[in-house]
């Protein structure tokens, strides 16, 4: 893989194939590119599930011992299996020792957080004071654009995509409204250029230049989750900063996917969930980022306990002591049972760097794109074909592993058929599939048997709809 | 039992020892007492510590393969043995069908916190529509804050204890703040008399009679944590209701130790966590309510896409539909091993009532106190003699299963001997140990336990004092 960074995924399949004297379609490649893949190891750390216990499985269409084709880490990652481990551990110390477990052990309950917050931090690229364990997603983001968005008359404004997830879209409206604005006014909502699907960089940096003097907040997110577009942060935060806004991301489908550089960037927020690329498990603990130029002076608007600095907040005398920075965010004392989650999976990333799993992505993500336009783009000389069109930017630099793909034949069927072979994937309203390839956990091959089943699973959606 | 209803539990501590024909202090009513208890087969659903597993055990003073005194549930209640089965149902899940557990089997996860809510809301004497699981306390007490404390210029306070648990003072204070209020103006606290330890109802009821026009809230907790006070609730909001404020109550240490009626009381509003008398492990799921009688009236302040309606709420069209009353407040998607774990509690204690609980409750903190007083009160003949002076009101309606002990020796001596020989209890500053012996797991006999140990502490630390 060493050819990576001077030439695209295309070039070096095409490159890796025709040295194998075979074509880029052959098995032949994708078991030579497991072979050499660094990272291979990794998968061993993982619980992949076998096709004979999903749902929905059409048992005359698969062999019913094999792993299924998991891609879709970006909505649920696969179980570490160090959850149970490290889970079992803290019950045992529960049934041992009761509430002395709060102060005793390897992960001591009232700090399991910070246990594991350098671990965390290293994921973002932030300083460990930067990063705090806590609560869910978008608990988070609104404790944050509560420090974060205080309009005046001016500077009023939150920029958001126009497609934000839901929850980001309800976030920014209710804070909003919880600071006596408008959200008709005060929400700039970035549409992309008619008949296009993802945003052009230029487009979103010229709407900061035009409009930035009335907007006190960016929030973008880091990766978007419908497209899968990844956006320059580093540029958007600059240009925000040059105007004098706030700029903040959504990390949710950023943080374990891509290259991220919280402290370098300068971003000022950021926060994110757990239980996608970072494999913790549903409803897992969420993070969030501060950068250290505001430790002192952005403060916590929502203030508990747990934000007191810890030599004195059992002395409870109510007299608070707040933490710097992100950590006088913290309201409530943390679950014990999520820091185990998060630690088992923390663990396994830092066998390894996001530059490196950011290489194999690329790598990863380009074989899948390949075989798409290969065997599934749009005959123009055989119209009944049916076909899949990649919404995803082709620039691997706006992208992470993830291609959300718009198909020709009824999206529910390919879906539903797809699902009866053993792939695991995730459909959104109104019209994709998502497909991620994790480079954690999945494989070349796995990729090699999607595109196979995707081939069948066309076929019949074609029958179906006839 | 049967006498409980008509007398104190003094009186039949007194008359079933004379039935026995033995002293109170004779470990045969202990005994007759556990084998009359019909609860007594609840405490086989939870693991209790070991002696021998404590830290800062002294071997030389305990017999190390006897169950340790567990008198903490206060602080964090013990492990339902099914906690570890649920999760590892749960676990289970997610290693064979990865995301597709969000909606299959018995707990999927995208409805955990409904598939358990029932059960809670039994618990707080709510309806189902009332109460939501999600969060921890301190954020969930924000979220209702936000909604409940709107201030205006002649209505800008909030009533709250002035020893009130800190992050509810905090939580209180910061929350005055972004309204744009002034604490010192609008933080109206509740003292005791001059050298009293607990406040009197009929304080309680002429403060808000002459302030309550000026108060837009006010926040009690249901049990006081360190006088171990049950307030009443009821007369609380009743009083609050007829000057116009809402009424709010923290039910920290309430929920699972005193019978509470929401609903039935018309409270406003109310919060919890579950890892005290609820024994859902550190950090646990929390609860809120709010009534019914609010559901379309009052709405979130910070909304997120658990609020919106179930039946749209994956159509992600960023048009809001909130659901009505405490279901719009949940924010975001709930954790599933921190259902499992609540679950696992809560099935418990439907295996009887808050009614039953109750009733043991009484006899067995009035147990503790009888003996405390027999063995342990100031000896004006002794003035040399180490005693205890229990805060908690003698009143069993003002009370909840917690004595609060202070000692006439330094207590953190009293905390280690103790702790040397292997009771689990807690030391809150800056003066009193908490000592709460829970009817859903402890017996007569680990009261009787705790005297015998108690009076070989008070000896060693006088000893130590000298
Ligand atoms: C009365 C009371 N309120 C609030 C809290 C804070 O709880 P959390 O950290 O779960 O928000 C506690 C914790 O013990 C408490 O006892
Ligand atoms: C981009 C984005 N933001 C926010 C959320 C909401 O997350 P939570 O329910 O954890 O708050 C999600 C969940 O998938 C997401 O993908």
């Amino acid at each position: 893989m060493e050819l990576l960074n001077c030439t695209s995924p295309a070039m070096i399949l095409e490159h890796t194939a025709s040295v194998l004297g075979c074509s880029i379609l052959d098995q032949k490649l994708a078991l030579h590119l497991d072979e050499h893949d660094a990272l291979q190891h990794l998968r061993e750390h993982f619980l992949v599930p076998k096709v004979k216990d999903l749902p929905c499985i059409d048992f005359s269409c698969v062999d019913e011992k094999e792993e299924c084709v998991y891609l879709v880490g970006n909505s649920l990652g696969l179980q570490p299996k160090n959850v149970k481990t490290y889970i079992n551990e803290e019950l045992d110390k529960w049934h041992k020792m009761g509430v002395h477990g709060h102060f005793e052990g390897s992960r001591p309950w009232a700090l399991g957080d910070e246990c594991i917050v350098d671990l965390m931090a290293k994921v973002v690229g932030a300083r460990v004071e930067e990063v705090a364990l806590m609560n869910a997603l978008t608990v988070n983001l609104h404790l944050l654009l509560l420090s974060f968005y205080k309009p005046t008359s001016s500077r009023h404004k939150i920029l958001i995509e126009a497609k934000a997830f839901p929850s980001d879209h309800y976030a920014v409206e209710s804070q909003i409204q919880l600071r006596g604005q408008d959200p008709q006014k005060s929400m700039l909502l970035m549409h992309p250029r008619e008949g296009e699907e993802t945003l052009r960089m230029e487009d979103i940096i010229s709407t900061i230049e035009k409009e930035g003097d009335s907007i006190a907040v960016i929030l973008f997110s880091g990766v978007q989750y419908y497209t899968g577009q990844l956006f320059d942060m580093p540029a958007i935060t600059k240009a925000g900063h040059k105007k004098g806004c706030f700029v903040g991301f959504d990390l949710a489908h950023a943080v374990g996917n891509a290259e991220l550089y919280l402290h370098d960037w300068e971003v000022d927020f950021a926060c994110w969930c757990t239980y996608k690329y970072m494999n913790s498990g549903a409803g897992s603990l969420a993070g969030a980022f501060i950068h250290e130029k505001h430790a002192n002076t952005v403060q916590p608007v929502l203030i508990g306990w747990w934000g007191h600095e810890m030599k004195t907040r059992f002395l409870m005398d109510n007299n608070l002591q707040l933490s710097p920075g992100i950590n006088g965010y913290r309201i409530s004392n943390p679950s014990i049972l999520l820091v185990c989650a998060l630690q088992a999976s923390l663990e396994i990333f830092n066998q390894t760097s996001m530059k490196a799993l950011r290489k194999k992505s690329v790598l990863l993500t380009g074989y899948l794109e390949c075989l798409i336009k290969q065997c599934y783009t749009k005959d123009e000389s055989d119209p009944q074909k049916p076909y899949v069109k990649i919404i995803t930017p082709s620039n691997v630099e706006e992208r992470g592993c993830q291609l959300s793909l718009a198909f020709s034949v009824p999206i529910k069927t390919v879906y539903k058929e797809l699902e009866k072979r053993g792939v695991a994937c995730d459909m959104r309203e109104p019209n994709v599939l998502r497909i991620a390839p994790v480079p954690l956990y999945n494989s070349f091959s796995d990729v090699y048997r999607f595109i196979n089943i995707l081939g069948s699973v066309l076929t019949a959606s074609q029958k179906e709809q006839a």
